[in-house]
């Protein structure tokens, strides 16, 4: 990872910020011959988009996405196909809400990253957060879309499992039931829950922190590498790398922690097709940093938004002390809008390693590895 | 990240199993003009070794260091200092007991990597886990040195919190004390009970997880970048990528997910010396992706050792179904040791951002920004 | 160097292809607080465009660029500056001339990088080239143009000093002539004799070859490093990507081969000014792959232009042997327009190389490095 | 390519200095199952060892390298082979005759990297030019053997076509006579004469540059990639990263500037095979950065030998006018010994670029492309 690129094979570069022209995307060493058109990556877009439900920021970003380059007609089939070269994404920003900025423009909004900008650079783009809003997340839903076309039979959804102090019930978890309410939630009862609560905190002008779960299957196994290129070391840093995250877990995650030796290692069986099955899956989809073919499972905690209507202290760039509390359009609970996210890294992330595994090892092994 | 390197500019590279001739790091980026000998390595080295106490595997392992490259006698100061080109370190196998691998060398241990990398290469080394063994970590304990040594006042402390269900009190956590028990664990009373369980533990041929957390204190603010270069982000992926471990968080971590906004926001003040201070540090010391200055806070959770006495179910290379346990010397909790080899990888990947920051901005801007 | 991105500390991506909406680039890791307009670039894009005489293809590019990110206003000083965060720079295409391409689309160009990308990708873009286009390199001009502002006093100025079997008269040699002919030729006389030249050769419906020399002043000495990060290795890269180059020299060049050690060996004094002195420049500013302080001198051969009007040999994409011949409107001589991508690419690797010395080695060593 | 390390998929890192105890290198991304022992290495390390004839250095370094990691015996063939895991390779230095250095330890050799280093640094490893020595070629010549049996079919092999002013015949080339004089000269008639002419600059105190020419037989079409990641480029960067190289080019190199298009661009037919055959190479196998499937050609300067015994010029750590001759044991031409290190660069090249197209584009597209 380089400031602004991710992936090494698969590389995503994402620049602009929330209040300039356009925000965009360049994604390079995307296999060539793989149908493509902006069809394929606005759905993702609309799902992350805010202002669909009174539980998300009421900004209206119609996020409209343009393919600037890396795609043609391919004559045999009539298609439009990735040519091997960089696609670029462009999409324009439209609303930039005229705004008086002047009394945020030197202070330092607590738990957002205008303190740390300053502190590094010397300066920022106070209109809207500039780099550091969460706009920029929105090329990465772009680039996850091209991502899961890379993988053959690749399945990354996203849950939210958890908000404030609610949990959901995983034995209720019904991934149809995730795209039928506004939370992402899997769990229909605490989906009715969660809108009861959340309208109470945002009527509060208060925010709250969420837990989402991404699960990916179809990941082949034998992804990722033994020691520094391991799949779920690149999985935590995309993952922790999405704005407001404070925890990466892989699988049992910290409840591994108090597993002994015999509830944690997951036995294997042969599967009825000829090939091992894991009895359970602790592991999450991963051992030594590679890739088991069971499910990858990732979850990450996301902090509550930290624009709220209270008034809080805090110190300005002539070195007052001050006080400031925020007005503007903003989610109360930034987790939601995480799970489109979260799998987009997920999703690239796989792709990265699919392409680099495909580059070192060429044809995986064929199993069982002897033969009597 | 790559394979077998990690960092940008303070880069590490590792290679070497556990029972090959030796194994060995490459410290490529650091500056010219560190004092370094094997004295400032060995020590750290020393509190990684295993066969300590009866609570880490009594395989004896000297772990004697050597500097092959990278250093030079200083004329005017009269001492060995680094010359900015690549620090070699190399510490020969001596360890490597004969041993009958016939029993494991076709089966897969569950919570081992043995499966994936079968499955991903087609071949393994067995003996002792070949690279997968924890035995690699030794060299990120030795890099770690020196990258303590990048960072003017830099100190990276850990200690382990959790052992399977028992967590240490905060309230009595005393830095000194970690030193002062087999766990490095700050709280003494919490280390005496350790002690019990983790007998009881090891006798039933068990084991268990443990929660480590890493400290670092005298981090300049401003370190990391906004979006693929985050601070946090290489965190992750670095503790993420130490074997066995399975969840990272950083600050308020998970808990974070059940707060509101009004409580995980860290509020700001001027300090006496004139300088923001922060009044909490729910960010655990990041925020955007870059330090604040105050202390960067880091907790990761160690599965149980997978190798136990009790017979697991498996699958061998031939596709039959099959039964493993392990006979060999093994640590009962692998996160005793984690804790050097934690504290490494956060100063590893400091003195990368370190250098990184020195490299785009120069010298940081004078505080405060604005002046009337 | 990536697929589509080049530099470590400054890194220029690019995207985009002749004939799609849009060419572009993103420079990441650029120093923030460097003033930055369209107008600190445009120049730079208006040297490099073709149509400005009858010796360039008489495509109409406009080449009006257009900052996408990474700039603010800085309140101190009312300029509009760097951020730190990444640079998007975008060029719309616009003289996307309607063609019929059924000639050339499944015939090979020989010269051209046609088959080649067709047997990599199984597909090309095959208007206009493509990615092959020497458009791309706007956006390698665009870049080079922040890169210049990134090294306190860096001066890079190119000439063009071979036309097909012509060279210059280097007693000849004035700057100030470069930019008062239509070649970028710093000798009056020759320019006048490349005119007739080209001339000639433009009417046959041929093109000629050229060589092209960078000097690059005011590079401070110790940027570079000894192996695998040599300067001029990085600056055989960058001139070495671009199209139709073939040759790269430092210094004395190929005529090294021929010298004695006596002849060759730049000898040293001590200057007027305290600091030591290079009595010749047969190094090309570079030793060991690291800068002295002397100016960097690089030269690159250009092929001729691949596309001729005489009918040449060639297949198709069905495995037939074809014919074909080039009519649009073409370069009779691509080096001309290669000096102001030689002196980007130059620029840029030089920038980067800044940044990453001041990264590893911060502030350098004063001179002289031992005093009695 | 970063400072010690090149290469993306396959990568050599190499790390020691002439004096210390040791020189290695750390492979990484190395193909499992690849038959592996010393035997494949040692040979074309000793063709490259100093010592052989009495044209090269007399200095003893037999140079015997030790695989420290990355290997197994593979159970089915019984034959060591990579295990797709780090190869970390390493050579004990036994000739480091001790030596005062008194008289060059604060004085810059001409021509030498001594000044770079220490205006780089502020200090240098004096010792045999430390890490400047062309002692670290051989850990690349090691890297080049593995590289080899990477890439099926590939052979890579070199010539010196000149010394000083004098050139081969190329009419009288002669591949197998490549291996039966000191001077790895493919013309017969003038590898007499290079003998003469040598004994006469050997005797004279003096050196000689040269220029060697690389052939890459076997290389896949499709390797490299348009933009940066051209196989050009990175052929120029790894060859100018050889000490003492100042010019590289490919194909026609220089020459093509010289020439028009229609002399120039490689005419195309169909051949015997049903495959295009081109019906010449002054392209040296590659166009738009991709190879064509012809021989790569690459040719490289090198500059005469900068220790010499005639006196030279120079200037002292203290800011002094002094003067320097060399009365070690040297090469009077290091061009000779280039040739190794040259095949061993384009072979880590080609490999690299193998491993990176099969990640992104797979399985090559068949020939025809389209069928009627």
């Amino acid at each position: 990872m380089s400031f602004n690129t991710f992936g090494h094979m698969f590389r995503v570069t994402t620049f602009g910020e929330s209040h300039g022209p356009a925000i965009g995307c360049v994604v390079d060493g995307c296999p060539p011959h793989m149908a493509l058109t902006e069809a394929d990556i606005q759905p993702y877009l609309d799902r992350r988009r805010p202002g669909q439900s009174r539980f998300t920021t009421q900004r209206q970003e119609p996020d409209t996405v343009r393919i600037l380059s890396g795609v043609f007609i391919d004559e045999a089939s009539g298609r439009q196909v990735t040519t091997g070269t960089p696609i670029a994404l462009l999409i324009d920003n439209v609303d930039q809400r005229s705004k008086d900025y002047s009394d945020i423009k030197d202070k330092y909004r607590p738990g957002h990253a205008d303190y740390t900008y300053d502190i590094k650079y010397g300066l920022r783009d106070y209109r809207g957060g500039g780099r550091q809003s969460a706009r920029e997340t929105a090329m990465r839903v772009a680039a996850g879309a091209i991502a899961r076309k890379v993988v053959p039979a690749l399945n990354v959804r996203g849950a939210l499992i958890q908000m404030g102090p609610h949990r959901i019930d995983r034995a209720r978890w019904d991934w149809a039931e995730v795209e039928h309410n506004p939370f992402f939630c899997p769990d229909a009862e605490k989906a009715a829950l969660f809108a009861d609560y959340l309208d109470g905190v945002r009527k509060a002008g208060s925010s709250v922190g969420a837990v989402i779960e991404i699960v990916a299957e179809g990941v082949p196994p034998g992804l990722g590498a033994p020691i520094y290129g391991k799949l779920d070391g690149d999985l935590a840093a995309a993952l922790m790398g999405i704005n407001a995250v404070k925890g990466v877990e892989i699988g049992a995650g910290f409840h591994a922690a108090a597993l002994c030796g015999e509830e944690n290692a997951d036995e294997m069986r042969m599967g009825n097709d000829g090939k091992p099955v894991f009895l359970s899956n602790n592991a999450g989809g991963i051992l030594g940093g590679i890739s088991t073919g069971q499910p990858v499972v990732a979850r990450f905690a996301v902090k509550p938004t930290s624009s709220i209507l209270t008034p809080r202290r805090t110190v300005d760039r002539y070195g007052n002390d001050s006080e400031i509390f925020t007005t503007g359009r903003h989610d109360p609970c930034v987790g939601i809008r995480a799970v489109p996210i979260g799998e987009a890294m997920v999703a690239c992330v796989i792709a990265d390693h699919y392409l680099r595994q495909r580059g070192q090892v060429g044809e995986p092994p064929a199993w069982p590895l002897l033969r009597r």
